[in-house]
């Protein structure tokens, strides 16, 4: 099959691969309908984290069950499934208290054969997979592969936020994820919803899910705007979606005292000083995505054309052109690239 | 009037110094039945908080209502009253919030004379002050003494740390706040809670006050320790009281994946990576205790004689030996130390 391997920062190749396996029996094997670049990818891809040995890239995925691993119970072959970038048992304490990602049988997909493929293997097929109720409609075929990682992540950056209603809430990073946050507050319920973006096409999606002011400032100036929108205190819950230092001061510097601050970029090379936690009171709360405790809900808002996350998507390829995807993420031409197998 | 004095670390007197009088029309001035030395006053004590002038000492108080401000509607003279470290008042969308301590019009008490005296003036009287229902006995004061601070920091890190029914609480930090927040812990329900001490005596209380379990182990070991009395997954909910680097890491090393750590020890110069927080799942909250929000609730604990956390002062010596107290302290010989004017 064909599968989209990373050789070294900015290179990005599609080769041959062999077919994936079962190789345990809580295994499944899919067939993907659509896969897409992350911009957690872009870290590799730009040298920021280092690329020791080629890489079977890929964490997103939708498509069809192919085969199952003889323990598989609830997941069949021909069902259509999205599932997270963690494999998790969805039975064990932590599962069950909604920290999928932190399971403690938890894998990490890709590891062994990444999504951007034309098939794949996942693990603990019973605990990480939902399937849809049919086989879905093409057209939202997009929006249940964002289910599988920017919209689940977005959606639990809002519900870390504590977003809801008569709350403000400011999301810090315009990509695919900050952006899926800001209709995830809206789903929630959030009054009023200020959005940190000074790219024009990426302003006016914020505004079409759900955004009701934007800011362009960032930084210091970003945190005074905000506060100046919120008679001087800051917002209810401020969303993280980047994950620098910059960012993330700027997240809590424009939360209230008592606010909440949802992070999801993957933080690289943050320090957090006490000083800007405790004075500030603050909550703190992130992480990789818990995405399985969401999908059910997402799943059911899609298929019941409540929420078009798939709008994210304003690129599409064919895998075989997957570089390209890299190329126009990497320059901010598109907020995210579906790659079609 | 007699009154504390911190001339330079490790030098504290006891000196004559001008009666407190009403400056603001929402002023009270009181009358100290009882004060203490805080663990915080050992920043300065031992040199890890500069002190650059001669500093009056204080913020933990209880006493009798001598005089009010004209514009002081609720407090009235000859009440018994309690008040928090930071003037508040209390009607701000924080403070209603239940973040007194970040009130938008906070006062830190003790700058324009401290709580180690005969007097003190404490502003915004109507929303600082919480009068009992009636003058208490005598040996109430400690208690009520307590809930002015050291109850209140405690009570708002259980409440920080989500401690209730059902949870497994562990407490860093056996000082007069880590003691109370294991009674804090136990009031609010919690099924077992863990004190982290290595010293006989404080063992004995915290266990007086709840505790079900005590860990000697500090640091990795105190972690591990923790994670192997909770099926490796580590405390629901854990309290910081220390304040420091060490004692940080310790809190959240020791806490579940999408467990809450509250911290109420003051943080001195600790720095949080973004792995410690990502990764880990954990929820992070603290600061300087919304005393004020817990008052009410205190108070009718304690005069309906539900608890006792007047039990932490260990060591109680008249005002004119306040050089002692902060001695006893500083060397450990005494848990708090409770000073009579």
């Amino acid at each position: 099959m064909r599968g989209v391997v990373m050789h070294a920062p900015g290179d990005v190749r599609v080769e041959d691969l062999p077919d994936p396996v079962i190789k345990e029996p809580t295994d499944a094997i899919i067939r993907l309908a659509a896969t897409c670049v992350c911009g957690s990818d872009l870290w590799p891809y730009r040298g920021a984290d280092a690329v020791t040995e080629p890489l079977s890239m890929g964490h997103e995925y939708a498509g069809v069950v192919e085969e199952v691993g003889s323990a598989v119970t609830t997941i069949k072959p021909g069902q259509f499934v999205v599932g997270s970038f963690f494999a998790s048992d969805n039975t064990c304490e932590i599962c069950r208290a909604g920290y999928q990602t932190s399971c403690v049988h938890r894998e990490v997909l890709g590891t062994s054969g990444g999504a951007q493929a034309e098939r794949m293997r996942v693990p603990l097929a019973d605990g990480t997979l939902v399937a849809t109720p049919s086989l879905p409609d093409a057209d939202l075929v997009p929006s249940l592969l964002a289910a599988s990682d920017v919209l689940g992540t977005g959606w639990f950056g809002a519900v870390a936020a504590e977003a809801g209603p008569g709350k403000t809430v400011a999301v810090v990073g315009d990509g695919a994820v900050g952006l899926l946050a800001v209709l995830a507050a809206k789903q929630l319920g959030a009054e009023r919803i200020i959005a940190m973006s000074r790219h024009a096409s990426r302003q006016q999606l914020a505004v079409k899910f759900g955004a009701t002011d934007i800011v362009e400032e960032r930084g210091e100036e970003g945190v005074a705007r905000v506060k100046e929108l919120t008679g001087g205190l800051g917002a209810h819950s401020v969303i993280e979606a980047v994950g620098t230092q910059e960012s993330m001061r700027q997240a809590i510097g424009a939360t209230r005292p008592g606010g909440h601050v949802g992070f999801v970029g993957v933080l690289h090379d943050v320090e957090i000083k006490g000083d800007d936690i405790f004075m500030t009171h603050v909550h703190l709360h992130g992480g990789p995505a818990p995405v399985r405790r969401f999908l059910p809900e997402l799943i059911e808002l899609i298929v019941n054309r409540v929420i078009d996350p798939g709008e994210v998507f304003d690129l599409e390829l064919p895998l075989d052109q997957a570089a390209e995807g890299y190329r126009a993420m990497d320059e901010r031409r598109a907020i995210k690239v579906l790659l079609r197998p």
